[in-house]
């Protein structure tokens, strides 16, 4: 039987981290999830998506009304009229994630996954950093009306946002060496390089198999 | 011309992070530097070891009165009869990284190597974390008196004095990914596997190259 491949990818915003997953996925033909996620919540809950979208990798504790989307009442937590918390569409999320897990090899993005999935004995987590010259030119490629400046600011506000989302429903530290497997700084070889390495890793087979 | 090669190694106490540069540095057949940057500090700056012992990883501001081995004066840091901070111990050992990392291929295991050389085009630098369950049991191996209890305590405080030390004297935060270019966890593959994995990374050509 083929081995399992479950790779979950945190990535600092500008670093290419949502493209190394991607390619990844391409190259060992396996599914690959990253906003994708969202329709799925949404798809399995029947709350709209916009929702989870609203909350995406976001801590806030404001709580959304909740409404159907009409096609779906599958999910116990939904309940019409009643307001809906930040909390639980990360539960949904995580169910989701679960799931797509428990259903075959995957690379998924963000989102806590490799915390959700820590007990999972397939699962290899992945950080990918680069440096901050990298990660401006990806900022101002991605929004051209941006400064340098600005895309300083907007990668450091992300770089908040995301460790507060990880921090807060994590027990573990967001870009901290020690809450992955791996990380890897892909400014050193390039993108299809630091894929190179990172195929090679997870591929390998754990100690005792 | 063979490439030259400097890695330098961060590593949690028990993580495996020493073997793995010594073994490294065996399999490769180049130089090895950890508790040897102390008598090298030493023999360049005439200041008894025993300063440099004392000062190793540790950021106390606590002045030491400086004296003579008598066998070396050339240090103008050293001044007899004066009072030698850590920080003059810091940069005399600084200085001996620099100089041994322009004679040839190294693997350098922690002291800040990494911030030191970090201009150096030649350098990779590499972090090694280990799950709990394994550094405590390196721990407990390596003092035979410690229970379990005593070995966390030993190693959340060797942490704190790496991370501290680490954070005073550069830029960067100790053990976060974005410090380095591969961070390993040594648990997943065992150290073996996790040697070959750094070997691997650091012999790539870099970009452009």
């Amino acid at each position: 039987m083929e081995k399992k491949i479950i790779v979950t990818i945190g990535r600092q915003f500008g670093s290419g981290g949502r493209i190394v997953g991607k390619k990844l996925a391409e190259q060992l033909g396996i599914a690959y999830y990253d906003k994708e996620l969202i329709n799925l919540a949404s798809r399995e809950s029947g709350i709209c998506g916009e929702f989870f979208e609203k909350a995406d990798e976001k801590t806030s504790g404001s709580l959304f009304k909740s409404w159907t989307m009409g096609f779906s009442m599958n999910s116990a937590i939904f309940q019409s009229n009643d307001y809906l918390s930040n909390e639980s569409l990360f539960q949904i999320q995580s169910d989701v994630i679960r799931k797509v897990a428990s259903q075959g090899s995957c690379v998924l993005v963000g989102r806590c996954a490799d915390y959700i999935l820590r007990d999972n004995p397939d699962c290899v987590s992945v950080f990918v950093s680069a440096s901050w010259q990298d990660r401006i030119r990806r900022a101002m490629e991605y929004d051209e009306k941006l400064t340098e400046k600005d895309a300083v600011e907007c990668l450091k506000k992300a770089d908040k946002s995301r460790a507060s989302y990880y921090n807060y429903y994590t027990d573990k530290v967001w870009g901290a060496a020690e809450s992955y497997d791996l990380c890897i700084n892909s400014s050193l070889y390039g993108i299809d390089r630091t894929i190179d390495f990172v195929r090679e890793f997870i591929c390998t087979e754990k100690k005792g198999e």
